[in-house]
């Protein structure tokens, strides 16, 4: 990471105010989000029909979803970096709460995106205009293999959107609503931390940017600096297995193939959490950061990916499938890993650049 | 390409000896050479097996059989390029008959190649140790295509075999040695053209390397540049169609796949021609050069590439394979795909590093 002058990064926040008025500013602002998009997000699910095609109206229908789980991402984020603020029982329940309320959300959203991506690369890659064609051009086994995708891909977009509906109207969603109708009105700092000044955000920030910058360290960036090693098809273990919060499943001394592109992948995906971390916390010191969207971005591409590979071995797996179908499903999963390979490799050049943030400065405040 | 100064690059020979006497020794030489590797051809072919396992002792033994095609090639391409000094019909001939012999010999070790390089890639795919698992780990389809492969590709071998044992002892293969033994005791050149001074050899190595200079200037070498466009697998029409040898059969309105590949792959392949072609030629002026091994190299990579995915595309048409078999040939087709891309990128960063050769000055001797 290049070295950017700390003052250059913060902004006046975290300078000239106390970190109670900057959590209680920032927090409130986004409980009130919350609260504005929850019955948008409600009305958005209600409307949509189960099984609605994909793409279409759906996309812009669910602004109140997406608004809905920016605000849970970020709420959630402040209260683990500066949870040294808050009541630690409160603030923990408050966290279960969200992830729960975030995964229940973004399932559907996550379906309906893996289908256009999905089914965007099969019609790439089954093309037969002459001024572009793929290689699966005319390939009998691409209309099938679609027609497969599609249909699972709608069918766990259905399963996920009953789920969305129930739990809309559950008791649990309601306490949340509860819990962050207080929180916009009055956020429960402690007493001790509420005076302090705002700098002390800043050496809480920095833990979060120490943990990332931990963490990205291990990544394997040497093997993905190369294009085209290759690796990502071929040797997918080749992380280091201390790090590896998902360990590979043996087999004996085996592993299968689901087990070995989770472990190899799991890394990735936790950096990604972090960046997010690293993000919120410059958010909530007002020092908003271009460089962190733009690898949040390319690491949330690095995960679809991933996840779209797994559907499509998943769909491989469907009895009584055609060859044709499962061969063009094959081309489509190493299309997919190739993707992932891209992300990192697109990752590997945007992280030495990032610029260092003064971090370690700040731990010292 | 980078400026070189002409001298730093061109051999004593073109400099002081005539036409005659530099084309003499070569042929000579290499005619030489044909007629030693022959009978050693003769016997492997002759003492091998028609349904050898791969790999093995078959690669050792097959020693002549390179040393053969080695000199067949450096005949042809010093008979191309230096027409103007050969009475053509007799030119025309030899490069015929060469030719022919070429394509006979090079199939069997292609196929042997072939085999191996698909072999380890399944098995580097399918790879199962903790330490460094592929994405098709486990997979039960694996050794089902493996052993489709190998027995595919063995019966291909087999077939090449077969053709190999009956030509060698045809009145064809006798006419061309013949032909030879001439061409090693005297070199049929034109009057005219003899007592040329040596330089004008230089002239016509310059428009060998303008042919290609020209052709590679026409590669979508900005498309390759970028690492993971997928474009390889993607777009793979967009070159210009104007200098395609094999043009798109075009079906109406549409393409398959293999015309399409085939059409993609065609400008690339003739270059890899172009390039050996000046390659000979520098070795005719006594100036043998490193980079153009270099290039060669990489595209002989980027056609066997190719051409295994083209044998794995066929393998997966066959009737009565299980899913998984197909499913598993996919994931090879496309990783074979992306070896060309790699070997497309790999020329894209050597190409334009190629010393100049100062053939535009040669050009004018």
């Amino acid at each position: 990471m290049t070295d950017v002058p700390m003052t250059a990064r913060t902004g006046p926040k975290a300078a000239n105010a106390s970190t109670g008025e900057i959590l209680s500013d920032y927090l409130t602002a986004q409980a009130g989000a919350f609260l504005r998009a929850l019955p948008q997000a409600v009305g958005e699910a209600g409307s949509r029909p189960g099984a609605l095609p994909v793409g279409g109206a759906s996309a812009a229908a669910a602004a109140g979803t997406d608004e809905l789980l920016r605000a849970v991402r970020r709420v959630g984020g402040a209260l683990h970096t500066f949870a040294a603020a808050f009541d630690p029982d409160w603030a923990a329940e408050s966290r279960t709460e969200l992830r729960w309320l975030l995964s229940l959300l973004a399932q559907e959203p996550a379906f309906l995106r893996r289908s256009a991506r999905l089914l965007a690369a099969l019609d790439s890659l089954s093309e037969t205009d002459p001024g572009g064609p793929g290689m699966l051009a005319g390939h009998a086994g691409a209309p099938k293999a679609r027609a497969l995708l599609e249909r699972q891909l709608g069918l766990a977009r259905t399963r996920a959107h009953t789920t969305v509906l129930q739990e809309l109207r559950s008791a649990r969603l309601h306490a949340l609503a509860d819990r962050m109708t207080l929180l916009a009105s009055e956020v429960p700092l402690l007493d001790g931390a509420a005076g302090q000044e705002g700098g002390v955000l800043l050496s809480q920030a920095a833990v979060a940017f120490g943990a990332l910058a931990e963490d990205a360290r291990r990544l394997p960036l040497g093997r993905a600096a190369t294009p085209y090693g290759g690796e990502g098809l071929h040797r997918l273990g080749a992380v280091p297995p201390a790090r590896e919060p998902e360990p590979v499943r043996a087999r004996g001394a085996e592993v299968d193939a689901d087990s070995a592109v989770a472990a190899d992948d799991a890394p990735w995906h936790r950096v990604r959490i972090l960046v997010k971390r690293a993000r919120y916390a410059l958010e909530v010191c007002g020092a908003p950061d271009p460089d962190l969207d733009l690898l949040d971005g390319t690491l949330g591409r690095h995960q679809e990916a991933a996840d779209a590979a797994v559907t499509v071995a998943t769909a491989a797996r469907t009895p009584r499938i055609t060859p044709a179908t499962a061969y063009v499903l094959g081309v489509v999963h190493a299309d997919q890993r190739l993707e992932v390979e891209a992300a990192r490799y697109a990752f590997g050049h945007q992280w030495p650049k990032l610029p260092h943030h003064g971090w370690q400065e700040w731990a010292t405040v």
